[in-house]
């Protein structure tokens, strides 16, 4: 990524730190790689993005439930679904620093590298040979790649590596209700992925709630990969969070329902507000093993477009293998009529169309779109600020309250309008500092409405609004403050 | 538990599974003990608990901030916290069968089956015996009881037991950033308490929001224990939710604080109005190491008075282990006076006091005490009925809209209602069965209002709400049905 680019993620990084967004995991204890924890106002945002995908997805939709499965499953989940057989990345060691490594990581921190001395097409061609080596499976391909052009370890600068050999990404931990002896059968899973919680529950849902096809099952979640290589802060966690959702459909008819959520989960992204260039979709040309279909949508990040979201068109492969793997029916009977034989369509193993969105990512996306630095001089006087202009309705703090002094009874009067309105949207109530020194911690905060109450709110019931995005200030009376924020979080 | 309430419990159960409340988990592999996954209701039943309790411990307080730490923590933080070395359970393996067993329960249930049997004073003493030596961890008298009584395997009918031994509740899995022979600094645990990821960003939330003492931090989260014995359904599970409240205080004003918030917790289960009969506290006489008070406030589940929420003053046991662990200094600096010095306070070590309740089990608190089967014959005609009498702002679904027949333009109405409403709060359109049916049914998911479109309705634009409890009816405008809901919600 250009400089000005990595200084920009760089900014946004310290400032999610510094205001209280997001500190990296134990950090009293130097950290824990890849794992990060969302501070008091980070907290607050996920939180409303969690509310927002969730209310859209399940509440505002007719043929739309969400369920709340638990991490651990029964490990044959994971038999079924292909994940303790496929579900490994190629993996080397370097003998002098002990330190592990994802290959293609390896290999693309010296592509880029070489593209930053000007060998663009040297680093094209060795791009290319691994991922034919990747497709293939081809682990010995792959070391020639690494020893023909002597990469080395950045710890140890040494090229003394081991071979390669694939490591699954599934944690895993024991269940003890039963000896040591039997321990393997004690291994499970925490779960890599949330959907497998949705195919494993497909029938409990349609049954118990009456479902008819089609229909889908949402779920917000944590899943869990053990990434060898932390980067890119918040993007490629650990432990991270989905929202998804599955959509059950009738076999032939995916094309077009693939089409249908591709449009609708992009409309989704555009109605927060951030401009449509920021975004793209990505049709994969290699698909996964369980799908007809694929695409991200990708969001123009500071390090350049990555999936934010994925539609998959996933076939009837999970309910199908979860079927023979548990020998129980995975199907759905139709009675809707077959217009050429008179008869109910009768029973099939649905298709199943899938929307995944990384919730971390998504609280990145909306961060780096939110996050403005400003140049406010003027008169020859310098100024500043960095603003987070959030949507309101996904913003940690919708109101912020000020008395303009800490006497004359004007604190009071703040808190009678924190009293007021604080059980409808979050608010926030300051005195410290200068009138003008709270707006800037605000702004950094990403509050859309700050009131001041000064001498005249005592005389006719007005105060000050200032909106964050323009700065303008009106004055208006105290009665209108809800409606006003009301309807910018609706 | 008396017989009744047994079945009562069983009631529960099956209901919660028959309409999509809580399914086993991983049902179609035949479950995973201690593990349960909760369906569509249950899902918008916990998110429900879960945003009452944010709103009123974060949103209308003054002084506390929510955030959300990851599951995953550095490893010294549970050396820190006493849980890598005292976090045990005394476990006895059965050699014939191969089943381990918590000696708890398993002398528990020799005592259980003793009163029974009407040997009261002889279960007495046995417990008597059991907790005395369980202070003084004393394995061998543990042993010597099991042996006394000849205390059998439930599964294999033997005696044949090996040495009692301590068992670590944590789970633990690896974390794949180095080689094997550096494994043992790869164990990561999953957190057994979600308290811990507030102690550990005490200073970051502290610093960055600009907290005063005294003030709180709450979270809501996944922790993990390794149950042995999965007993109770969602009242102990392997993973469970907690939401927990970590208040700091000065050192010296923990009383007055822990008695505040005992107080203000019990009041907060009262309004939601189930009758103060069912709560009680129970001040523990054996103080965990951490604390100088501490009491549960129990709920009257089927199986008796049990824990739901615990309020524990921690005093600086956790933050000073901290410090000296990380060599960080965990203090905060209080600039107040003190009126003896004139001079400001100075830095200490907070003192804490913890609200911890377990998610799972209010969830399971309030579908018992919402749990009810009404006698409704009348006229020799029997009729019954089974209504959950969720508290409307906690109920899954809030308005069900029904079209008295499936044509005159009836559905249509009826779905102009549901999209009028749906974006206000939980709305469910039904059009199967006879209206009677769908009140039944609506019963037993809880939903406190149900309107019906009729044929007036195309007159008069009123339609007949029907109210959950009282099963009373009356006629009114639609334009009144969100007024009234909104009221009964808020």
């Amino acid at each position: 990524m250009a400089t000005t680019d990595t200084n920009k993620f760089q900014a946004i990084i310290s400032h999610c730190k510094e205001y209280g967004f997001i500190f990296p995991s134990s950090e009293i204890y130097d950290g824990l790689q890849a794992v990060y924890d969302y501070g008091q106002w980070g907290a607050e945002l996920k939180k409303n993005i969690k509310d927002y995908w969730w209310k859209s997805m399940t509440q505002l939709q007719d043929n739309i439930v969400g369920i709340d499965a638990a991490i651990f499953m029964h490990p044959t989940t994971w038999k079924a679904s292909g994940h303790v057989d496929g579900f490994n990345d190629p993996m080397i060691d370097n003998k002098d620093s002990k330190k592990r490594y994802r290959v293609d990581h390896l290999i693309e921190s010296h592509t880029d590298q070489l593209k930053a001395e000007g060998k663009e097409e040297e680093a094209a061609a060795i791009i290319g040979a691994m991922e034919k080596a990747d497709a293939a499976g081809d682990l010995e391909a792959l070391k020639k790649i690494i020893d023909e052009n002597r990469i080395k370890c950045p710890v140890s600068g040494t090229a003394n590596w081991t071979d390669i050999r694939q490591f699954n990404l599934m944690f895993s931990t024991e269940f003890g209700s039963t000896v040591s002896s039997e321990e393997e059968n004690n291994k499970v899973y925490l779960r890599p992925e949330t959907a497998q919680g949705i195919f494993v529950n497909f029938l409990n849902v349609q049954k118990t709630g009456r479902m008819k096809i089609p229909f889908g099952i949402a779920q917000i979640g944590k899943a869990f990969r053990n990434e060898i290589v932390a980067r890119q802060f918040i993007f490629r966690m650990r432990e991270f969070e989905q929202m998804e959702m599955q959509f059950f459909i009738k076999p032939g008819t995916q094309k077009e329902w693939y089409e249908y959520w591709k449009q609708e989960r992009l409309k989704w992204h555009l109605e927060l507000g951030v401009p449509q260039t920021e975004y793209r979709f990505h049709d994969h040309v290699k698909l996964a093993h369980y799908a007809d279909a694929a695409c991200d949508i990708e969001y123009n990040f500071p390090m350049g477009f990555k999936e934010l979201e994925g539609i998959h068109s996933r076939t009837d492969f999970d309910l199908r293998n979860h079927q023979e793997y548990s020998r129980k029916k995975m199907q759905y009977f139709d009675n809707d009529i077959n217009p050429e034989t008179g008869k109910p369509i009768g029973n099939y193993i649905p298709y199943v169309i899938e929307t995944s969105i990384g919730l971390d990512r998504m609280f990145l996306s909306m961060v780096c779109a939110a996050y403005t630095e400003e140049d406010l001089s003027a008169d020859g006087k310098e100024d500043s600020r960095v603003v987070l202009k959030f949507p309101a309705k996904l913003a940690p703090i919708k109101l912020a309250v000020f008395p303009l002094t800490k006497k004359d009874g004007l604190p009071e009067i703040a808190q009678e309008i924190m009293a007021r309105y604080r059980a409808d949207f979050k608010c926030f109530y300051e005195e410290k500092d200068t009138i003008g020194k709270r707006y800037r911690r605000m702004d950094a905060l990403g509050v859309p409405f700050c009131v001041t109450v000064d001498h005249q709110t005592k005389e006719d019931n007005t105060v000050t609004i200032r909106h964050r995005d323009s700065m303008e200030q009106e004055r208006i009376p105290i009665d209108r403050i809800g409606e006003l924020v009301g309807k910018a979080i609706k």
